[in-house]
């Protein structure tokens, strides 16, 4: 049932149809998808894949975002760009699943829509929405389980969600689409092990290609099971141990999904993010008050158990160490109001300024706080105490990004690529999609 | 501890330390596989296929078998090659696991030793071993919860094995050969609800290329977990309820596996084997004894109660069912003395000679016989009656094919794509794989 159902409801999926905050979230995502691809363009978990799979590359139809007008085939391309927007764990969550519901379906669907040529902003967002909700649905349909046992779920329904997204650029019937959704889901790929290695990046990028191959075939009159998903022996028994994927794929097209993901303000654990936020809003008042970082004697913060045992590394050597260290997160926050990837920077982890005020910083865990709370008190060498409470950091469904807060997540992210200029004209051409007579048009250039 | 066994194991083979019944059976299965690659060439499976991903093909460096000397970049010739050696159900069978293993593996590497040039035979062999016996011992080591699950174990190895193939021939080091597993392994393509579409051979194909990817990326410096098969989260453990791995990764290099390989005389299921084999052998000795087709008056075949189950079909309208007919395959075996493909073709399953012997076939089943046994009986018209006990068929454990009977397959399967000619030539030139200064040398021109 579930095969057949997604299928025919993305099939008939119609522009008009969708909710102005549907288009809405699906820029947003979109735009956010952009700046994380072109931000992880120069990372050698990129370029890595980039060189070593180079000997590979056909026709160059589809961009490779970040550098600067190279192309490949689309399905390279599908790979590329889904390993750069992965790649600083920067990307969207959709926050029932913790799934990154882009990076696949954007990336497959983008690199297509080259290829094609002539995609309206229109068809492109209509298409993008169809894959996502497809995927977050399947994965509320698997959900918990199917991660508990190991899978990487982001990229295991991420191929789902990249067929039917590609499956309805190509204007799929319902009978080709629920192929394209088998020859998807036949490609089971990410495991969770896979965790702080490059693979972790590679599935995102894997998982657009299967669902681009899976889309391509099926146009081409291709077959898998037309009960992929729901048979005895189907995708969602297979990967899980319990799930209820026929009862989430009837509330397609009324609970929309796209609305519920939610953009990282910060490139670490998102059980930081609390405190990152605190301290960033606290960097404001003591700059408002006259007040420098060196005035600071110490700094406490209360935060949810899981912070600690997640991101309690007390002097981080690297960029990475810093993406688990509360510690860090709350000096760049108080000294630099700031918390991007520049950030994150090895310079930076290790400069005096930060190194200084992290030391300063202590922190007791409290059950009696939301995971997207802190509390934070300051004290200074004048004898006056600054506090914080954050009841939900920004980025959580309570307190989204605001649309400046992404475009400044975007050009700290795309300048460090682009340059200034660069990064501003992207970001631009990004937030037109919706009136785009061309989709290719929006990334030439970069 | 498996993921490190297996690829120091691999990394360490020589080519001297391999028994030549190993060598033989290297070069059998290279021999088979091709044969079936060029014979599924223009199923349209394959055709579909490529027709559908031409868009990305890149540098032609790699033959597409049985396409004339078409090429396409390895990756594509890996996937195309895999798909045609799978589609006609008639490759290779490690019997402990019906795991079908040449697909997968040789189908990476030959694409991959085509774009590197001037891989000699033996190099090709070493690789080509290293490669199956991986795969299958971790399809020992699955097996049979992995299979029962859902999963298509074929290709699910497949992909693991193809990367310890390519690895080893691009040299790998032991890490960069562990990451290569990883990366295979986060790659779990096949369901078993795909059987009988046209993405059970996709299965095939996809592996190579999961595998050939793997063991690029990783010559280039991509990490996977260390651990990736054995850890909590590993591959063994989220892709079956029960394994033994750790342990059957100890006897690599003990008990070969490839030597387990066994060929399948006729493209059908293999139940119908036995029948096929006594029927053709009777067809002899009625040929010897002046006797006809037409002096058949009853056959009476007692066979294994699995033979009815899964090929009791009475009445076959075309090849495809006829492939499910214990009675089709008798009447070919008596009438014409063989089982190859052209006797499956729809116009042969629809004649009268054939439909009428077939229709004079009757059916026990009887549960004091083997699997691979059968005990027939025909009466003829002049009053005589002749009997066949066959207790193994031909194909078994017991009773290998021999060369000539390989040859035979090969060439029936070949002629049908080549012509006559070709197939002659082509087979010499598989057979002689061993002493090849450079394995492209042996495609070309097909």
């Amino acid at each position: 049932m579930a095969t057949e159902r997604i299928a025919s409801w993305a099939v008939n999926l119609s522009y008009s149809s969708l909710p102005p905050e549907v288009i809405q979230a699906a820029v947003s995502s979109f735009y956010n998808w952009v700046g994380c691809a072109v931000g992880g363009a120069l990372h050698p978990t990129t370029t890595t894949a980039s060189e070593a799979l180079s000997p590979f590359f056909g026709k160059p139809t589809s961009s490779l975002l970040g550098q600067k007008g190279a192309r490949t085939d689309a399905s390279h391309a599908a790979l590329l760009n889904g390993i750069a927007s992965h790649v600083h764990d920067y990307d969207d969550t959709h926050l029932p699943t913790i799934i990154h519901p882009t990076g696949p379906v954007a990336s497959a669907l983008f690199a297509q829509a080259e290829a094609l040529g002539g995609v309206k902003g229109e068809d492109f967002i209509l298409a993008l929405v169809a894959g996502i909700e497809a995927e977050c649905k399947l994965g509320m349909g698997v959900w918990p389980k199917h991660y508990d046992i190991g899978w990487h779920i982001t990229s295991t329904v991420g191929s789902i969600g990249a067929a039917v997204a590609v499956g309805k650029l190509l204007r799929l019937e319902r009978t080709p689409m629920q192929h394209a959704i088998s020859i998807a889901s036949t490609q089971v790929t990410g495991l969770r092990d896979m965790f702080g290695t490059d693979t972790k990046s590679f599935h995102v990028g894997r998982a657009a290609q299967n669902g681009l191959i899976a889309a391509v075939l099926a146009a081409r009159g291709y077959t898998g099971s037309l009960q992929a998903i729901e048979a005895p022996r189907g995708w969602a028994r297979v990967v899980s141990t319990a799930n209820n994927v026929d009862e989430q794929v009837t509330t397609l097209g009324q609970q929309w999904e796209i609305v519920r993901n939610a953009f990282k303000p910060y490139p670490c654990g998102i059980v930081v993010h609390p405190v990152i936020d605190g301290c960033v809003q606290l960097h404001g008042e003591m700059q408002a008050a006259g007040v420098s970082a060196e005035d600071i004697t110490s700094v406490h913060v209360r935060v949810h158990p899981l912070v600690l045992e997640l991101t309690g590394k007390k002097t981080p050597q690297d960029g990475l160490q810093a993406k688990f260290s509360v510690y860090h997160g709350g000096a760049i926050g108080l000294v630099l109001g700031k918390a991007g990837p520049a950030q994150y920077e090895d310079a930076v982890v290790l400069s005096a300024e930060i190194v200084g005020v992290r030391d300063k910083i202590s922190a007791t865990a409290d059950e009696s706080l939301g995971a997207d709370e802190t509390k934070i008190t300051v004290e200074l060498s004048n004898g006056k105490t600054l506090t914080k409470h954050v009841v939900h950091a920004i980025g959580s469904v309570e307190v989204p990004m605001t649309n400046a807060q992404l475009e400044d997540k975007f050009i700290d992210q795309v300048s460090l690529v682009l340059g200034a200029d660069g990064a501003q004209a992207a970001s631009e051409a990004c937030w037109a999609l919706q009136g785009s007579a061309s989709v290719a048009d929006i990334v030439k250039g970069f």
